[in-house]
């Protein structure tokens, strides 16, 4: 157990599960809804600055840094409960999608496609031009 | 492309981006009620059984081999819809959960616990004992 997390009341962290890359899985839910709109990771300090503002924060596995969710879109996500499973090795963001838009193909959720007869099919369309929401 | 993989029209396989190790994060959510009951992870096997199937079937990190859902306890997974996320590397499988149980602890969902208060608690109950289930 890490002592500094102990004296800042941060023991929850260390229950997690970490992959040896140092990453969590988060879900992001619409709250109201249920639908599931997004999968990122988080480490622990995207875990924490999540928990703590109450605004996802993920970690960006490809730009190896901290990725506030909305920082160019405004897309933030409003965090409204965290969940952690049974293997303390998954986390859910219960949220409120700001903009309605997870997706950075402007769709609302990122699982915008489904297996149909073989094929990876699109079902939903774009709400907002990629290039009017990354401008 | 594999070849083998066109001829048998599992082309759509192909397009899924498998970690090194093969594997894609899936997360089984209730197609009626929209909850988040557990993510595992599959390999190609599995999710080609699955999709044939319709019935869930994960691959299992640790026994490092095929794992068909309800195989000891009966909760098996009836699919109902396969969706694959923008990035290719998540899917999440809309299924009917048989006997309301998804979690090895006998509850419905995997994630049964809260971020309150700084410390992970438990908001639901065991439905069933996992020793009368896994008997």
């Amino acid at each position: 157990m890490n002592t500094e997390a102990q004296k800042a009341g941060l023991d929850w962290l260390e229950e997690v599960k970490w992959t040896s890359d140092g990453l969590v899985p988060a879900i992001a839910q619409d709250a109201e809804t249920g639908r599931i709109l997004m999968m990122a990771w988080m480490n622990r300090e995207a875990l924490q600055l999540t928990a703590e503002t109450q605004t996802a924060v993920y970690y960006s596995r490809s730009r190896k840094k901290l990725w506030p969710k909305g920082e160019s879109s405004g897309h933030v996500q409003k965090v409204q409960d965290i969940q952690l499973d049974c293997d303390a090795d998954v986390v859910i963001l219960k949220i409120e999608q700001i903009g309605g838009i997870a997706c950075h193909t402007g769709r609302e959720s990122c699982f915008y496609r489904s297996l149909v007869d073989g094929q990876w099919q699109t079902q939903e369309p774009v709400l907002k031009d990629p290039a009017e929401i990354y401008k």
